[in-house]
């Protein structure tokens, strides 16, 4: 059986860390190898299924004999129960959210043992104050046999099953990416609105960084930058522009990131923070942001803080969002793009909005 | 139990539509409502289990009573299976990709049943021709009471459980985006290369596209708009610049979409089509491809021909990828941005450069 070791199940945070963080260890994503339990006997989508009375939606099937004695693996339940009640908790790794990551590839292997051993576990982790509790059930366990997983909302999971066998695959793929946000705001004064994460690896402690964060299910790049600041610290934002956009792979559950780096407008500078995800939040020198040691040897942090300050001396043009709606089924939709040359309309002028 | 109209159960394809087709019904997602059977009985995850002997991983758990008689909705289960037995097939739509979708609300409740009608209906889809198979499953059909599924996979399910009662859930989001690619690839007679796909709605058969697709996993945008390219006509380019982004929502699987229109520089001009999804491709005049009525009445896509006229023309600059190492943990991922104007280091011209 596969060992699973700490840093193989780290799982992301909610709050996108930027390009400041989003390489670091929370973002390994949860590769959990998919052994669970191993499946011996033969599973559904078979001649025998008729015959076997009880199938199981964990570990192998157990066939009621006529003596209702359960058989697996050649031991008979009540031994197997009693041998795994001597441990009655699953195991499970601390993930980053003070929550647990079970260990799938030392659960047992009877579905009611298991299903005992999950209602202890979770009293002993509500117990210890634990919060989130991830599970991963490798497609092994599932009763289709030929079925994959597609892709998986809270309400349901959703299988598919291809059928040619002299043809590749056409259906499309699950979703891939997660998409983060980071705001540069800068008020009159050059200062840069900055926050510490209550979160963050002991190499980052003390560190101050951009408030940065995932967009909403149907949010826009726009509004999700201007009320990440806003949740974070207080802050109220126009949105200005999207002056550069990150694409980095295999971080959170293997998928990849796209990160919009987007130029807000200060409203307000009043500052309260969100207690949940924030340590501190402050209104700080642009020159003292820049000369932070991790920052100031970042090849990708220096570019970018380039790029914002040539912005603000109009030498630079990011791409504004413009609601468009398309002849095809009149739905509206964002294009960002950035100013043309010869466009005459000021509503395109996104180059030209000043700061303050 | 809920009825699931045909429009409902339409599912996206593979080739991404490109912006021009994406509003479309093939993108309006499955949203087939998550009923499939109701779980009446107590599930797992409590007292009783230990004293049920058989649960099952679709619709209601069967209890083994001590004459093997099966209970169920007051009814027995050789009555039900007698009944249902007349129609031995799964109720299931046809999907756009010469497949089938499983119409979960009007299944068997017995998972026996269900396994042998699942059985019977994939040797008669094989024989009709049939390919990919969709089946919805609820998480109410989840033995894990109090667990939501999270995310999944091809090979596994990750199911998530949020121990306070007290406090929001904190765990991160699924994934939420796919990545699409468009490539506009003029010619140095003004030609641009266009596709015709196999698989398109009645309005727009006929119609004369950019070639598009989904990127791969970990593909970064700028290789995935090449091998696109590449994959659709055959013909060979150089990656420009990512001259705009569209942000839509609620497209496949309710998720949103990004979609990059890329300008890519045709490094041969030989076409040979990929029979799989596209009927037809060639060199069209620019100003014969802008003339199609399902183009020229479009806001949005004028605004992108006016931009890859004018990026032509230099007036316009896109983003460029930049292969940059973070110093957090020294991988290397893209930043894409725009020419900063009085930078001196000619690799970062993106804007001059000449495409052919």
């Amino acid at each position: 059986m596969d060992s699973v070791s700490l840093s193989e199940v780290t799982v992301m945070r909610k709050t996108h860390l930027g390009f400041m963080h989003s390489f670091r260890q929370p973002f390994s994503g949860v590769t959990i190898s998919p052994k669970f339990c191993h499946s011996k006997g033969s599973r559904a989508i078979s001649s025998s299924v008729s015959s076997t009375k009880s199938q199981y939606v964990y570990g192998e099937s157990l066939a009621a004999t006529a003596d209702s004695d359960y058989k697996m693996n050649g031991l008979t339940l009540k031994n197997r129960i009693s041998s795994v009640k001597e441990r009655l908790l699953l195991d499970a790794f601390d993930d980053e959210y003070g929550g647990v990551v079970v260990d799938h590839g030392k659960l047992p292997s009877s579905p009611t043992v298991f299903t005992s051993m999950l209602q202890s576990s979770l009293s002993d982790w509500r117990r210890k104050g634990k919060k989130g509790v991830w599970l991963k059930l490798p497609v092994e366990q599932s009763e289709l046999e030929g079925f994959e997983y597609h892709h998986a909302e809270k309400g349901y999971v959703m299988l598919t099953y291809w059928i040619p066998e002299e043809e590749p695959c056409m259906l499309p793929a699950n979703a891939s990416h997660q998409v983060g946000v980071g705001g540069f705001v800068l008020n009159q004064f050059k200062e840069v609105l900055v926050v510490q994460e209550k979160y963050c690896t002991s190499s980052n402690t003390g560190l101050w960084k951009l408030p940065t964060g995932f967009i909403n299910e149907s949010e826009e790049i726009f509004s999700g930058a201007v009320r990440e600041v806003k949740e974070e610290t207080g802050v109220d934002t126009d949105f200005l522009e999207v002056i550069a956009f990150r694409h980095a792979h295999n971080v959170a559950f293997e998928k990849s990131d796209l990160f919009f780096i987007c130029m807000l407008k200060p409203l307000s500078d009043k500052i309260i923070i969100d207690n949940l995800e924030i340590k501190a939040a402050k209104w700080m020198p642009l020159v003292e942001f820049v000369e932070q040691p991790m920052i100031k040897g970042d090849k990708m942090f220096k570019r970018v803080i380039e790029i914002c300050e040539a912005r603000l001396k109009h030498r630079y043009c990011g791409l504004s969002p413009h609601r468009l709606v398309s002849a095809f089924d009149g739905r509206p939709s964002s294009l960002y793009y950035n100013v043309v040359d010869d466009d005459d309309d000021p509503s395109h002028s996104n180059c030209r909005a000043e700061f303050y």
